[in-house]
């Protein structure tokens, strides 16, 4: 289940009620008045959740999920555990989007609660901290002792800050645990949303993303970096990372301790970094691979695969480092040649 | 002209008065006292309004123009319909930028009105909204019902929102019109200048940017995102996109219906996407482009050229994928043969 | 030393807590009590002030060096010049961090004097100003006559801005001097520390950032743009220059007159910009490099090395931009012909 402290869960809802705000049929032999009480993955849902399946990889964690309801597509109705309650519909992910919103409401990051209270009295500020005017925050936050915020930053519910910290002016945090000894510089915005819809022909449904995002101790995060949090896992960001300005970092993304990631670079979605990673500057990381401990990525590269403990890549698409040096002097030497024979 | 409930329009001016504000001489046969209300483009002008020629591929739009007056360079004196006021510069487009500075001075986005108000009297605030505390909401808004605005963003002047709107902490919209059911990330700044000047080796002049941005419905912008007004056009986001954290979309772009712009991707001015055009995290795509219905851009790619629809396009330059992946294949190559015979 | 404008400064401290304080050795000869009054770089530390030597490059600055302390590394004891007192480490650069940080405190980047106190007393404002609801303005800070600041900016403390500037609204301004006549777009960050740290096995210590901002006249400064303030020289912006969106501007970088750089490029820290030259959307340029005047980057380039003045680049890495496009032709040859052959 999502959070608590960060997300509000509505609910419990029948199979009949989430058919039809899913848009899904329910198959024979279900019982349309079993109630739901919340969304989950295949591998943590229980007998009264429900998850979804819409990638054929996860088809065996779907066979011995213990969800007591799913959404499935037609053509998997046949490798359903015994017991378990389908949801049939031709857009299992899309389907499961629009119910996971039912139980998960948007809710705005703020409190909204009019300029006369900024700080939520259920909030807890430790000892010897400077709150900036204007700054706001939110029911049950917890700023730890010796910890500044500046000016006009906002601290969603639920954010805990540890001690030592410096957040400064204009920051946005929400849905975000932030250790001890960590600087976040103006301008960046911590634990929103992740780019997480189910896309489709006639409109794109958005997934509402029920993970938080976890930062360690001694972490610096850059002016106007964005760090979105996790979908369903969280977003992880290792003790003692280095992260630059303007750099983006998606949902259920990992970093190991002490990765060093240059300005403008991104990573993709579900991405794990070891320890001690270097990435340079405007450096695009895809989705869903695994970059090995200590490894580096030179400025400007593209990575496409997965990277070795201790290698180095660079280039669009990345290579290791060596043979990118390779490519261009191949290069450079062919037009060379070229040149002498055209003109 | 720009829409009033944005920009505020001084004048008229006399053509001697314009042509002294923008070091131009007037033409002979022009009438000195000759009173202009507004700048228009060639297309759009009327009889008392001033219009500029920059580009010769607009000669002919030069010679059809119903614009009372005209800035152009000494060389297209010539191709002037009967009865224009010319006034003649070397650098027409610096001093169109001059003349148009003078007719729509610069304006801070936000009602300088003090603390003590932030939510302007004329603006409109619907049934069910949280406003969040230091929301500033400026003269002439209207927010839609059951909209939420997070703590501390800045609504502009004439700023319209729909219904069901989530606009998050610390944003900025000014310049703006968006459609119902939309989110707007945190730290996402909406309907700023755009970058436009008229280069110049003595300095570069600032062309006032006066049309707005439009956003549709069911439309979701990332974190730090930033999206430009339009110059003179507007700048249009159709109905269902889907746009990520930290992308750029530059003046006078139009995306069609439901675009996926991933994050870091940036798209210049003037250019239009079909629908459904997905376009990978960062891309660039350089201005005054037509990329097609459904075409797909690679991440990390380097737009220069046309799209077709359907059409995939990956590489720096981009070239279609299928080409890119064999680019990259064929550098793999060489240089192992290379290796082989080199070591 | 840091400019007492914006910077705090302890101590004096003795060598013995200096040591201390960066876990280094005291060598043979140096008396323990001597008082260090501040840090300083090897050309410019004087008798009372500790600077440090990490880069070999910088010997025979050290050789000559009238700093009264010095933290080395073992190897460089010998090329000591007479009477220096000497700190043994075997990190340098970490133990030079450390001992900076304490004569000079992190602090946070507003006046924490609570919402009823947004603008400090000693702040002076000119005539004819517009200051927007939520901004907050620090001590001794000065905006010329006629200048406006949009709403929920913060303008930290010893900050000046000159006439007539537009500094939009949710920006903020550290550690900064602006000229006249600039425009500050909608969630920039300007003069914030930069990425500066000395990487370890154990961890990266932060090193401070005691340099400053300096932007010229007539700059304009696109949206959530970041810009950082120097190490130990300033970071410098010259008069005239454009600025786009998302674009981040290392620490001591200097940027001439009349630079254009378009939206989300990068350039890294170290690296001088001459006059008027004219860089493409997203490109990137490594650190520590020279770009003469009039020199223009297309569009997507990663620049890794100097470029001579007047001369165009493109690629990644970047070459010049005849030879670019000369390996682009021979890259879709190559192709063609192997497409030919292979299917």
């Amino acid at each position: 289940m999502a959070d608590p402290r960060f997300f509000d869960r509505l609910g419990p809802f029948t199979l009949r009620a989430l058919a039809e705000i899913g848009e899904a049929e329910i198959a024979a032999g279900a019982d349309p008045d079993r109630e739901l009480i919340d969304v989950a993955t295949l591998d943590a849902a229980g007998a009264d959740e429900l998850s979804f399946l819409n990638n054929p990889k996860y088809l065996s964690a779907f066979e011995s999920t213990r969800a007591g309801a799913c959404v499935i597509a037609p053509k998997h109705e046949d490798r359903a555990p015994k017991g378990i309650a389908l949801l049939i519909s031709k857009t299992p992910y899309r389907a499961y989007g629009i119910i996971a919103h039912a139980f998960y409401s948007d809710e705005i990051d703020a409190s909204p609660s009019g300029a006369a209270d900024l700080i939520d009295p259920t909030a807890t500020i430790g000892t010897n901290c400077e709150i900036g005017p204007g700054v706001s925050i939110g029911p049950s936050a917890k700023i730890g002792d010796n910890t500044s915020i500046g000016t006009n930053t906002v601290i969603g519910r639920g954010v805990q800050i540890g001690q030592r910290g410096r957040v400064h002016a204009n920051v946005t945090v929400t849905h975000c645990l932030i250790g001890s000894d960590c600087v976040v510089h103006t301008g960046a915005r911590l634990g929103q949303d992740g780019f997480g819809f189910a896309p489709g022909a006639n409109g794109h449904t958005k997934i509402p993303q029920l993970g938080i995002l976890r930062i360690g101790d001694d972490v610096d995060i850059g002016a106007n970096t964005t760090i979105d949090r996790g979908s369903s896992t969280d977003t992880m960001i290792g003790d003692g990372c280095r992260i630059d300005n303007l750099v983006q970092i998606g949902h259920n993304v990992v970093l190991g301790q002490g990765c060093i990631i240059a300005g403008m670079s991104g990573i993709s979605g579900s991405t794990h970094l070891g320890d001690f990673v270097m990435v340079g500057g405007q450096v695009g990381i895809a989705g869903h691979l695994r970059i090995g401990d200590g490894a580096r990525v030179a400025g400007g590269a593209g990575v496409m695969t997965d990277i070795a403990a201790g290698a180095s890549y660079g280039g669009l698409p990345a290579v290791p480092v060596r043979d990118w040096h390779r490519q261009s002097v191949t290069l450079r030497r062919m037009i060379k040649n070229k040149g002498t024979s055209d003109e």
